[in-house]
């Protein structure tokens, strides 16, 4: 057996007792969230829609936060999620690398959404909340956050992106199984909703139209709102993934040359890499690369521009700076409903804008013949969402010069145990690679708000 | 935090060397294996089927037998599994006791069965066999050997019995997935299949009909034959489970008092308590009890008989002595497919019939209440065969005397992702009760050979 093992986990005493705020770390301060009018979004704004302690953690500076011992009761439930070193994988593709992954498929809901789900309904129970409303694209954050809500009693209704839930009747049945009640998006039970149906009554839905419906809902059903990505305190949550494996890597005695992983909104690329930037930010730790991984069909940050754009298609969030395609994008309907956003978390904009993090953008078919050669090789069926991880992984490892011992870090954020559908459709050969096209990308542009021309003016 | 943690793992360095052979400590000889005329079958005549170091494990009078390298090199890569404390079920339920769960459905084919799997391959691969068939029930077999079948290059054959892979079509492609083929059962491939269904055109199939299948086709197509239960190499492979289980209550300081696991056909069973089982037979321990929960539509041991009877419909295999319901006992169908067979492997029914074991029987609706208890307190959604053991460990822990800190220590052998639409039922009320009648019984014990009026008539 080699020195270091295939699996490695961390002791209950060996946990992380924070999250890691890299706000704190930045050189300089974060753009303020914007309304319309270009005034300063303030806490007070968000507290209608969060948890007042999320809305602290949204803008603290603090560089540890203390996760409170409710959250780790549940956290330790399922964590440590396991370092594994791929030999299988590497042994495959013939690589001097050293491949390391972090499996965070090995949950009640099946991917790395849980570790936010947890502390984001804690706190809104905190608040007296009785009720949370959320949209969901792939499914993974609607199942994660009916689990957190069955943990702590807590009501739970979930807005499915339609092309997803009608993909995958299993997740959704999955998420009513927790107690949540699930409709289809876009729904005729929001005005937001009801406008898009009279338009386009085919409309497979996207996660922009989804979160204007749960938004809606939110405010008209006297709940509170959940947001699975996207908002720097979902990432600030997910950097349990990065902190356990900085604690793992020193257990084995190695450090990441480059942490690769898949961005949506952005939550699972920060979770596992902010850790590590934090580092170099501080001048500990230097020569890391990282690499933000995002769906060709969906090219947030490869193709999108840095602007003032608003997060959801019905202007209901707050404007902030960040990659996007135009808040009135609608991404082709490919399998990795996770990746279908059209914008991007604010620090990950910022980190990819001063090219500290190296965008890229792979096909679906890249994703799921690596996927595949995944499970044979190590086992587990990824979600599509991983399988872009993956595809990047595979890719510079093959870039490696033998010999080099070069260490690469990904994140497997879910199991793919609920998209047989899409396995089903790609070894068949019905899967077409979805591309977007130069008008479908000029329309989206459009609808970005011109933030200069309209201070104070509005 | 309390001292004993909710999941202990084990390190590489602490894994088992070594699968734990009861035989050894049986105080007497266990029953041949017969052939139609009484004569005793040969290890020659089995391995015209299996893999000749699976025969030589059949009948291995050893005590420990070594895990081949290339079998820990892929054991490794999932295991060992968690022993959790299940505290947040204790706390639900109120109890004194100590229960802890063996969690077997974090690999890649979600269940225990890939700890068989892997070796039967790669005894197979040493042998020079180029195909494997094999019947599943609910699945989670014909995904463990299709895995293993694609981790070492093999091709694989799966007749899946009807009723399941109707009700599981995701299960039946992941199975295809890993590259294997399969087959409904009773199907148009094999002699057996079409004289089924000639007579009932309608026939769901069963594990006895799917065994033959696999059989007749092994021996025409030039392979061999892999089973996922009942023989005793598949438990000695199993014990694996309960060898990791016993060094990790080492580590947390506790024995069980009490052990419990579901019965199809014996493996997960005798993989989790024989090792435990042994240390009483040794007399190096005293006093723990074993529980073996079967489903009250197929009572196999709570209303079998125990007599020498065929493991299949088409009596293609050896006569063993069992508990058993007769090979033509054709069970309700339910959604706990890994537990509808009519028979039970030699070991367990001779600790059954000698009261070391007790058996006892659960009616699905209890399966399907606990499971979803479970699924809302421990946050794990278990296959419903794991359903089993929960319903029963709920059971005992309810009749624990306050303030008494009992150890009961249950399987939970696989995740019910590929079970929504048994949880749809049982939660839409569409889920009956499924119950054998006395009719249905005395037909089955018709089927059962007269070993002694046979004897040296045939």
């Amino acid at each position: 057996m080699e020195k270091i093992p295939y699996r490695t986990f961390l002791e209950e005493k060996e946990f992380p007792k924070y999250w890691y705020n890299i706000i704190a770390d930045l050189k300089e301060p974060l753009e303020p969230f914007l309304n319309p009018d270009g005034s300063e979004v303030t806490k007070e704004q968000l507290k209608k829609l969060f948890a007042s302690t999320l809305v602290e953690h949204e803008f603290s500076k603090e560089r540890y936060i203390e996760i409170p011992k409710e959250v780790s009761d549940i956290y330790r439930t399922f964590r440590s999620t396991p370092l594994v070193r791929a030999y299988r994988l590497e042994k495959a593709l013939g690589t001097s690398a050293h491949l390391y992954y972090k499996y965070e498929g090995l949950n009640p809901s099946g991917s790395h959404k849980l570790n936010s789900a947890i502390p984001q309904v804690y706190y809104n129970k905190l608040d007296g909340i009785k009720k949370l409303t959320t949209e969901t694209g792939a499914g993974q954050w609607g199942t994660a956050l009916a689990a957190a809500c069955a943990f702590f009693d807590m009501d739970c209704d979930v807005y499915m992106v339609k092309v997803s839930g009608q993909q995958k009747p299993q997740r959704r049945q999955l998420i009513e199984t927790y107690g949540a009640k699930t409709y289809l998006s876009p729904s005729d039970r929001t005005e937001n909703g009801r406008a898009i149906l009279k338009k386009d009554p085919d409309n497979g839905g996207n996660l922009g139209i989804a979160i204007s419906e749960a938004v809606e809902a939110a405010i008209k059903e006297n709940a509170h709102y959940a947001l699975g990505s996207v908002l720097n305190h979902v990432i600030l949550h997910q950097t349990i993934i990065g902190q356990e494996a900085k604690l793992q890597f020193e257990k084995v005695g190695e450090y990441p040359d480059m942490v690769i992983s898949c961005v949506g909104g952005g939550s699972n690329f920060g979770g596992i890499a902010f850790p590590f930037i934090g580092d170099m930010l501080r001048g500990e730790k230097k020569g890391t690369e990282f690499v933000a991984v995002e769906p060709s069909a969906c090219p947030t940050i490869t193709k999108g521009k840095y602007a003032y754009d608003y997060g959801d298609t019905a202007h209901l969030t707050p404007i902030m700076l960040q990659y996007t395609l135009g808040n009135s994008f609608m991404p082709p309907k490919i399998h990795s409903g996770g990746l279908r956003y059209h914008g991007m978390n604010t620090i990950v904009s910022k980190l990819c804008h001063e090219k500290i993090v190296d965008a890229v953008s792979v096909s679906q078919r890249e994703v799921f013949e690596s996927a595949l050669f995944f499970t044979k090789t190590e086992g587990i069926l990824p979600a599509p969402e991983s399988g872009h991880s993956i595809a990047e992984a595979i890719k510079r490892a093959k870039q490696v010069k033998p010999g080099e011992e070069k260490v690469i870090l990904f994140n497997v954020t879910g199991h793919g145990n609920f998209d047989m559908a899409a396995y089903e459709n790609f070894q068949s050969g019905k899967l077409l690679d979805a591309v977007y096209t130069d008008e479908m990308l000029e329309k989206g542009f459009k609808s970005i708000p011109d933030i200069e021309a309209n201070k104070g003016r509005l």
